[in-house]
């Protein structure tokens, strides 16, 4: 059987993630494959501990250590989620992945680049995303969609130019991986995104399908 | 001022670190030292939590995710604890540091070496302990020890093979750094054991005392 694909979504918060898995999911059910929808931190018993952990805005920690959560939730999700499905033939759709450890705790908290890439060899080998979507956004456009809908978590709740050096972050990601990486303006009308997206994956799904001949 | 000393004590569950550890805060505050104890995992309000989620039966996680959490409370440990304390000149004891992690989630669950020295130097870059106090007992003597106190957590619960091989992971240890790590009998009655740790500080007390002068 053929091995299922890994897709994430990244983008900060507001840019639209959510609304865009959904209509993923729906595109590749069409397609005629099993999708598996997961996120991060979390997707698994111990992540979501975590994920609760990191977000909850009583606790202070050192960036380094939020890098070390981070990773370990991602360890725990590909073995418990991400690699099972892949082996077992579906496809599994991420809300975020490691290029987000490099934007927020990298970028946004200064933990050394050097030192993210040494832990996401230490994790994750040479396994990287097929493909990875950044809907890219500014920072006040995403920080007005967030603040509309509900009460700001320990990231949320950052300064603007906390969010301005993680949108600098997936922006040096996707110029160091242009052909895993698609950057999507998010600051487009809904429509247009979700247009452009449908462009992105019709490409990745005849691409892939011609290289499985 | 004088920097502080960090002072570890390693060793299976029923080694009797409990008793020592407290003896040892006795010795060091009639030397005139100020003391700060903590243990591992935890010592931090984020490092407690994890030690929950590490110790909880009814989690089971991945051999490397369990070293990450490990070694993310350590980064928080060492920020919020030991190096402010240390830098403030008092003397901090840890009931167990990183020599758990090669013990435990190296030789006990099998996390390579290897991976375990990258994540120690992640972390730490080049601080360890100025002395590790090894307590080595048998494995069945540990573990009656242990029996007849509490219920087992998630760790306590593992198979005698398992603390054989988290035994052998110490002793690799103690071979790798000879002058950090002393090693004690812990099968011997109580007054012998507290008589060669009496030793043990007594000669790193007039050591420490030589060397800064």
């Amino acid at each position: 059987m053929q091995n299922g694909k890994f897709i994430t979504l990244e983008g900060i918060d507001g840019a639209g993630k959510s609304t865009h898995l959904a209509w993923l999911e729906d595109y590749l059910c069409s397609k005629g494959v099993k999708v598996v929808v997961t996120r991060e931190p979390g997707g698994t018993a111990v992540g979501e501990q975590l994920r609760a952990l990191l977000l909850d805005q009583r606790h202070t920690m050192h960036a380094e250590t939020e890098a070390l959560l981070m990773f370990a939730a991602r360890r725990e999700h590909l073995d418990k989620i991400i690699l099972p499905a892949i082996q077992r033939g579906d496809w599994v759709v991420s809300d975020r992945f490691s290029d987000a450890s490099f934007a927020y705790q990298g970028c946004g908290r200064g933990v050394a680049w050097e030192k993210l890439v040494l832990l996401e060899q230490w994790v994750q080998e040479d396994f990287y995303p097929d493909l990875t979507v950044y809907i890219d956004v500014p920072v006040m456009l995403g920080r007005e969609r967030v603040n509309s809908v509900k009460a700001a978590d320990r990231f949320e709740s950052e300064t603007d130019a906390f969010f301005d050096r993680v949108r600098t972050g997936y922006l040096e990601r996707v110029r160091q991986f242009p052909q895993r990486m698609q950057i999507l303006d998010g600051s487009l009308p809904l429509d247009e995104v979700r247009a452009a997206l449908a462009g992105v994956m019709e490409h990745f799904w005849l691409n892939q399908a011609l290289h499985e001949k």
